[in-house]
């Protein structure tokens, strides 16, 4: 370092602030897989979910059904998402750990499925990231006979 | 909430993880202003140190020299705040309360600004974002006789 205190500078005040912090963004990736495509979709939702909290301080307490309906595969993942994250971000609040897909109809792009869990609580499930939202960006299903797997962006 | 506990989900354990997190990407637009454009370089180097860590607990207890030059006005203020960054992020991990732009040479782009700080020291100073670039994108400098600003995004 060059401590040399003979400059004056160093007496006087730090600068008046001039700045500010403006449009933050920020993303992450999730990539899930399973034993079929209907694992895949569960396993992207609990994703979701492990992300707002540390999921494992959620108790299978309650449960919520949703069901979701798309024009192909990817709108359908879209909207699968999105009425998890809906049903979590105004009354009731809900968390879910674990996700079961009762109903996954791969012909007209249609889902049924139920949530366990309970009401979110800051006294009892620790504080993660907030989700904005789902994207398309970049977002990839595929389900062959060798893999079945979804990567999908969500904005935080 | 539907607590119907018939359901044998609700005996069964939480499901087997198959999701992982990938690419996790982020930036934050900074915004600074002076009286004159080297004011708001000056700013906008505070307001990215500003970022780092709490700015009220760095002391000016050492100075740090440094030069930087770009093609042009933007490629300058890359240069610039690149070079803090570095001094940042090794040896001697400098982080400055006070910038002082000492030359700011306009026609040939070229700076030379002296850093009031110290080396940064987690059991003083709180661990804010690690700040991973500079960008150009949308980075803006406006040097009018109205207004002096700059919007510069970093990755964090």
């Amino acid at each position: 370092m060059e401590g040399d205190q003979d400059d004056p500078e160093f007496q006087k005040p730090p600068a008046e602030v001039k700045y500010e912090y403006l449009d933050h963004t920020a993303d992450v990736q999730l990539h899930s897989w399973g034993d079929d495509i209907k694992e895949a979709f569960e396993q992207v939702a609990m994703a979701m979910f492990g992300y707002m909290t540390e999921i494992e301080y959620v108790e299978m307490l309650d449960k919520q059904s949703i069901e979701a309906q798309g024009e192909d595969i990817e709108s359908l993942l879209f909207h699968f998402l999105d009425e998890w994250l809906f049903l979590f971000s105004a009354e009731p609040f809900f968390i879910a750990r674990k996700i079961k897909i009762t109903e996954f109809d791969e012909e007209n792009f249609r889902i049924k499925a139920v949530g366990y869990g309970e009401e979110f609580d800051l006294d009892k499930h620790p504080q993660g990231t907030e989700v904005k939202a789902i994207t398309y960006s970049n977002m990839q299903v595929h389900n062959t006979e060798e893999k079945h797997e979804i990567f999908v962006i969500i904005d935080i």
